[in-house]
Formats: C-alpha cells, structure tokens, sequence
C-alpha cells in the first residue's frame, strides 16, 4: 500500500514504539509485505530465516525484531513484535470504516453503469461507464473497476487475502494479516457469478483488459492476469501468481500460489499448475506436463499388463 | 430463442441492413445458435470453417457473410458482421431491463411459496407453489421454476453464458454473445447454497423434475438434466450437455461441454468425463474409464517397481 | 437434535400414530439420525439391512417398519413408514419460521460486533463479540458464532444437508430429510467469501477455535473440525467427517464423507482423501497415498517406455 503522501520514519517509529537506526530523517512511501516491496517501502521481518532476504530487498525501511548492522541508505525499527507493528501501520492507514447502506456515499459510479439492487458498493470504491453489477454481488472498500465491465451475481470482488502470520508455539497458530492492497478490474472485464477475487495483502490484484472469467471462480490474494484471458468454471489461483496475455485455464483447473504463467498457456481442464510455464503451450495433468506428453502417458500405462505377461507369464 | 410471434424475414433484414435472398416471403419463429437450431429458426455464421454445417443445419434462415447459393425452401440475410446481426436481433427482442427493487412487479410468485429476505427476484421471473427461496438467491429475467422447489442461500440462477464471439486479430479478443435463452427448474427440485445455473444462449438450461443438487455446483449454459439426478459439492459441468434420467456424479466431478451422459451413469469423486457415457455405468478418472478397469490401472502401476526388477535387476 | 426438555415416548407415539411396544414409559431426550445417536435419542429404520445396527445403536427409542423384539430397556414406536414418522417429529421441534426482514429479532449479537448491510441473520441465531459478518452472507436460523469471528462476504452459513431418503421404485427417487442441526462457529475463526458450511442432519456441524477457511469452500453436514485447521480455496469436505486439531487441507481437495481425519495431517492440492488419514503425515493424490511415495509413482510411470524397449525392443 502507498501512503497517500510520505511519512516521516520518525513517526512511525512513535507510533509502533520502535528504536530507529540508520537513515532516521527518511520517509516513507508506502508499505508492503515481502513479496512486492518497492525503494520507499517499509517492510517486515520477524523470523531469523528471513532476515537476510529482508535486509537485501529493495525495501528502505525494515521492521524487525534484532538489532543488526544497517544496511547502507536504508534504516531499521527496532521492536519486540515486528508483525504486531505492520499491523498497527496498516491498520492506522487503512482503518476499518463501517458501511451503513448498500452503496457508499463515497462510491463513484460512473455514467451508464447500472447496479442492481441487493449489490453492495463500499468505501471510495470506483466504478467506470457502462458497467452492470448483478444482484448480491459485494464490491469491498477502495476497489476499482473500468469501464463495460459486468459482474454477475453473488461475485464478490475485495475480499480479504488467505494470509496469515504463523506461529505454531502459541494457541492461535494463524493471526490475521491485514489486506490494505485493492482489486483492479480493467475495461471490458467479465466476471461470472459467484465468483471470489481477493485484494492484495499490501499491493493490487489486477485482472487485465478484455479477460473473461466463468462461475464460481477464485482468484488469490495479489495476483496479476494479463489481457484477453478465459478462466473457466471453478478455476481456482492462488495469491501472487503472474499471469500473461492470452492464457485460458479451463475448468477447476488449480494453479500453487507465486507463480508465473507464460502468455497464451493453455492448460486443460482439471489440471495442477505447480511450475511456472513458457507461453505458447498447452498442459495437462495434476501436476502439469506438456499435453502431448501426458497424453502418451497416458498410454504407456495402458500398456503394464502386457509388459507383465512378457516378463513374468500370463497372471 | 422463441419470438412472441413470428416476424417476418424482410422485417429483420431491414432491422440489421441484410441483403435478403431466397425465400424472402418467410417467417422467422425465433433465433438461436448453432448447437440448438429447429426450422424456422434464425441463426448465424460468420466463419468459413463453419458455412455448410450451418447451411446444411435445421435452421431455415441464414445470417451469413459470403453470398452463397440459398439451399432449397431457405434464405440467406447477407451482412458484413453476422454476430452484431444476431446481437441486434436478440438484443432487440430481450432487451437489458433495469430492476429497481428485490422482488419484480412482473415476477410471478405461486400459493405457499416463501421469498427470503434479501433474495432478488427478476423481471418476469415465474416462481410455482411452495417453494423457498433462501436469503441472497438472485434468480434473474425470465426464469422458470415448478413448485415446490427450495433453492438454498447465495445461489443463482440464470447467469449469463460464459460463451464469446472469439477472434484473436482484434485488440478485445472475446466479444459477449447475449444469453436470451432461460433457466427452466421443473417440480420437486432441490439447489444447494451458492450455486450457479447459466441460462441457454438461446435455449433453455433445464433441470429435470426430483434432481437434487448440492453446493457450489455450476451448471452451463444450455445444459439438459434428467429426473432424479443428484449432484454432489463442486461439481461442475459445461454448456450443452445432455444428462439422462438418474445420473449420480459425485463431489467435484467436471463434465466437458456438449456431451451426452446416459441415464443411470455414476461417476466417482474428481473424476473427469470427456466423452459421452453409456447409462448405466460406474466410471471414475481423469478422464474418466470405467471404475473397474481403472481401479485395475493403479494396482498396475503399484507393479512397475517389481518389473523393474525383474528386468533391470535391484535398483 | 436435543429436545428442549425431554418428551414421553407415548406423547410422541400419539405424534405419529405408532404403535408402542417394550419400555413405554420412558421419556426422549432428543432425536438423531442413525450416524450421531446417543442414549436417549429417537432413531429411524426403515430398510431391513439397517435393522440390526439401528436396533443395537446406543439410541433408546427405535422408529420401525416391523414387529421384532424389543432390546433391553429400549422401545420401539412401529408405523408404516418411518421416514416420514422422523419428519414429522423434527418438524413439530424444528418447525419452519419464517423471516420478515434481514436481521431477525431473536438473533442475538454481541457487543463490538459489526453486521454489513445485505447480510441476513436467521431466528435463534447467536453471534459473539467483535465479529465481523461481510454484506451478503446468510447465517441461517439457530446458528451460533464465538467471539472473534469474520465471515466474508457471500458465504452461507448453515444451509440444510444435502441428505435424501433414497427409494428408486418411487416417482421422486430423493425425499428431504429435514435437516434440524446447527452450525457452531468457535471463537478466532475466519471463513472466506463464497463458502457454504451445512447445518447438521440431527446433530451440529462445527469449526474448531482459530481455524481459518479459505474462499469457496463447502463443508458437509455434521463435520467436526478441530482448532487450527488450514483450508485453502475450494477445498470440499463431504458430511460427518471427523477432522483433528492443526489440519491442512490444500486448494480443490476433496474429503469423502464420514471420515477421521487426524491431526496434523496435511493434504497437498486437488488430492481426492478417500480413507482415514493417521496425524502428522503428509498426502497427495487422487485417491491419496504419503506424498513420499506418491511422488517416486509419478517417476516409476515415466521409466515405462524404458522397459518396454528393454523388453519388447525399440518401439
């Protein structure tokens, strides 16, 4: 998430009770989990396995729980409880605001666009032209659609990100990480009923320019589609996956979460994307392979038994 | 899709500037595409790969891109974009109606049955005797339910196809088709929470009388069910397959479109159908054979190591 | 379904115009199906493959189709048919009740919790503190939620069982068994958008303390989750499954009904769990084996075409 306008460290130091060292006059631009962090970025680190991938990421400001050499140009904030202070940073810039009616009074909707009753519309969400917003549909806080999108019933678009702060020496092993990311809905989307498309955890899911998505679909938690995809029924994406132009996923087809999906792949129904892909080609399998590949398989398996005769004697 | 009335040919090609030949005199009955074409329907074609199928197809009239010869007692509407002809005649004839409230005042609701709270009921809608209908259902324009139906929280019914005019050579590779077909749910059927039940393109989707299905189930435009089927969590079938009476397909099963699947036939959890079944069978896999010969197929493989051996000698 | 105080057997008997035969002074505490009973409760019969289970179940008080004799310290209430004998019973307790509007005044909400608008909230429903309930979600009557909880929007909270009496020599092949169970979320718990977790046939469907569910994701009838369970998206798990404390259960896995799950097990993504599972093992598959092993299947496959040529020769 980008702080609407810099922030001095120093206050954000106050605010979570860290110790700063480093570059104590800086400010901050925004602030990101680890994935997706940018130069300007405040970040988190509470786990010694993670502390050197931290340190070295373009992230300039670095919430942690040690005391350790600064790296140059950037600074720490030192405190006890490092996720505890993301939290606290997040939660300050993106507080929870009650909704009290089916459509915000800080909605923009724009000309054209037509929303069906029992749709709710947050906070500052941002609707474009010539949209249609289908009964039960629920379109979270601060989300952005473009222009001739339709979203059927029962959609919702900015639910929160499946993301959790684990710890599995304490009672609650899962503790709920913030999503203060969007959703981005560009123009000529179409979203298909019942469908689930979560915000980012600290940046934006982007579903690109003209892709079409069937039923009953879900898509994680700060993944990026390209334009001009087709995701058909029950396709399910996990968070931080990178998807190019042109991909079709067919039906309940799974894809693991961080990948990247080549443009124009084409993966047959039911099937497991575990690996990134090159573009251009199709897949079958759970997990994946080359189509053809796993079409010969396929084969080769029917053929056991006579392998067996030949070797060991009819059974 | 059936016309209120028929219309004459000359009324229409006046309607999307066609040049009319053959039996220009005639009178259309309805539109529809391809897959579902009866005489004295309307239909397009505007790919060459696809001219004689749809030439040669029931229908009586052609919207078509080539001047051709017209086949006996037929007649062709030549235009430049066969597929906006076709939008505009069904758009025409169903056009976008905006609903105002939950419960619309042309929607028919019978004796002893229950709306839920937060359930919205669409234009022209037709609801039979003592049915429930639970809170956030959105059963939309046009649909046709029996009596005594239950349809559970969240589902919907009578979202859009997920069908397109496909051509990759323009910058928005997927054009929306309108669906003015309907859903049609006969007597004594039961749909689970969250469901989603696409109406035809130009047909209907139909779910047969005593068919029970439970969650998150998706059914595709234009698709047929029998009687007494049941359909477990999470299956999901495409467009335009047929189903026979008392069909069992167990949770998450995925059926491919345009398939026929005989009456009788179980498919096993996770299993994938992609071609037609016979009634009567028990299958399972992805694809799917039948579940004895596949259960066979993975003692097999349990075999290779000791073949291995045989032939290769100790690992 | 415990009775709200207990209830003579005769009150009941008259209830359903059976005849009363071993110990008919007796008092029922409450009524079950035959999965879930306990002493004291009613129970139905009515196939003679199921007599003998039903009659030496723990429940005390037997609805059945035939004269036999009646086991120690039990009785049996005989009618014609018991199915509908059962109905009738849950109906009297259980009885359908209507909702006007879209917060029921016999809901009770705790104090800090807050209900978006769109989200309907059932008779008898009991919600805690500091819970967070998202625009379009239905929390059906009788369901109760502990403190902490967030429900996202969409997601249905207490749909009835997908439970039929099946007899195929009638019209309607499936019969409705009233489903008069609850939903009981503990405390800590977060459900995703889209979900549907059903109600219990007799008894209670429950989510263990600090689970978190992913979106789409359904949960059968009278499944008991433990605390810390990990559900990611469009995970399904069928009816009367037993799952232990600290399960993982990754996207698009199916879980068959009225298995025991055990702790700590883990469930790669798209596996199919067809069996009990020990705790503290990791599976994958479809049906699931260790992932140990079912990884070294998946290389011992593409060594086929290698002993073929050994074999049969250069193919």
């Amino acid at each position: 998430m980008q702080f609407p306008s810099p922030v001095s460290l120093q206050w954000i130091a106050e605010l979570i009770h860290a110790k700063l060292v480093g570059h104590v006059n800086a400010q901050a631009t925004g602030i990101n989990e680890i994935h997706k962090v940018e130069p300007g970025d405040l970040v988190f680190v509470d786990h010694p396995k993670y502390y050197d991938k931290c340190l070295n990421s373009a992230a300039s400001f670095i919430i942690i729980n040690k005391e350790t050499a600064v790296p140059e140009g950037k600074a720490l904030l030192i405190v006890d409880n490092p996720f505890e202070a993301y939290c606290k940073i997040a939660d300050h810039f993106r507080p929870f605001e009650p909704s009290h009616k089916m459509i915000s009074d800080s909605a923009v909707i724009g000309e054209g666009s037509f929303i069906y009753p029992g749709a709710f519309i947050g906070n500052h969400v941002r609707i474009g032209k010539n949209c249609i917003i289908h009964p039960n549909v629920s379109i979270m806080d601060h989300c952005i659609l473009g222009d001739h999108v339709i979203i059927q019933a029962g959609t919702v678009i900015g639910s929160d990100a499946f993301y959790y702060n684990t710890k599995k020496d304490r009672e609650l092993w899962y503790k709920k990480m913030p999503s203060c990311g969007r959703v981005i809905i560009e123009d000529h989307v179409e979203i298909g009923a019942g469908c689930t498309i979560d915000r980012g955890v600290s940046h934006d899911s982007i579903i690109g320019k003209g892709t079409k998505i069937d039923n009953l679909v879900h898509i994680g938690h700060d993944t990026v589609t390209g334009k001009n995809c087709l995701f058909a029924g029950q396709v399910g994406i996990a968070g931080v996956v990178k998807i190019g132009d042109g991909v079709t996923l067919w039906g309940q087809v799974g894809v693991s979460k961080t990948l990247t999906i080549g443009a124009n792949t084409v993966v047959y129904a039911q099937s497991g994307v575990k690996n990134d892909t090159e573009g251009g080609k199709v897949y079958f399998g759970s997990p994946i392979e080359e189509a053809r590949e796993k079409m010969k398989e396929l084969v080769w398996i029917k053929r056991i038994p006579l392998l067996w005769e030949k070797v060991m004697g009819k059974p």
